[in-house]
């Protein structure tokens, strides 16, 4: 797993978009706050693959080494997240 | 926008991997509790169109129109998310 701490000096990256909280501060963008630590690094993997295709992403990701992708996933990984499922 | 209620109706087929709660049930896949409705959206359109791959979602799409897409994205969407960012 990666190191939470180390992933918050590259979620500056992320947040103008995904904010440091993970709550989706652009329209397009998704919430990542408390996603899953492998669905994260998967997600950015395929982007640096081609695999996923987003403009933003795409350039964003080229810049991650695996080791920054497994840091940022455990840092937005690690925001706590509570739910209220709608009665 | 769709309609939560209705989607809450589709949701049975979301929940053994997505949980009612939108809390992944399962390793690989993504928690979607409180999710952008858009976001939702134009993954499952994607996931329908073949533009990303995922064994699971690609067989459970099959069954969704666009009306049950946008219904299903407002149920999980509407459920409340609140965040704690680790100090």
């Amino acid at each position: 797993a990666g190191d939470a701490a180390s992933g918050k000096k590259i979620m500056s990256k992320c947040q103008v978009c995904h904010g440091k909280d993970g709550l989706a501060k652009l329209p397009d963008a998704p919430n990542i706050a408390g996603q899953k630590e492998a669905y994260l690094v998967k997600a950015l993997i395929a982007f640096k693959d081609g695999e996923r295709k987003n403009e933003q992403m795409t350039v964003v990701v080229k810049g991650l080494s695996d080791e920054d992708i497994a840091n940022v996933a455990a840092y937005y990984s690690s925001i706590k997240i509570s739910v209220q499922v709608p009665p």
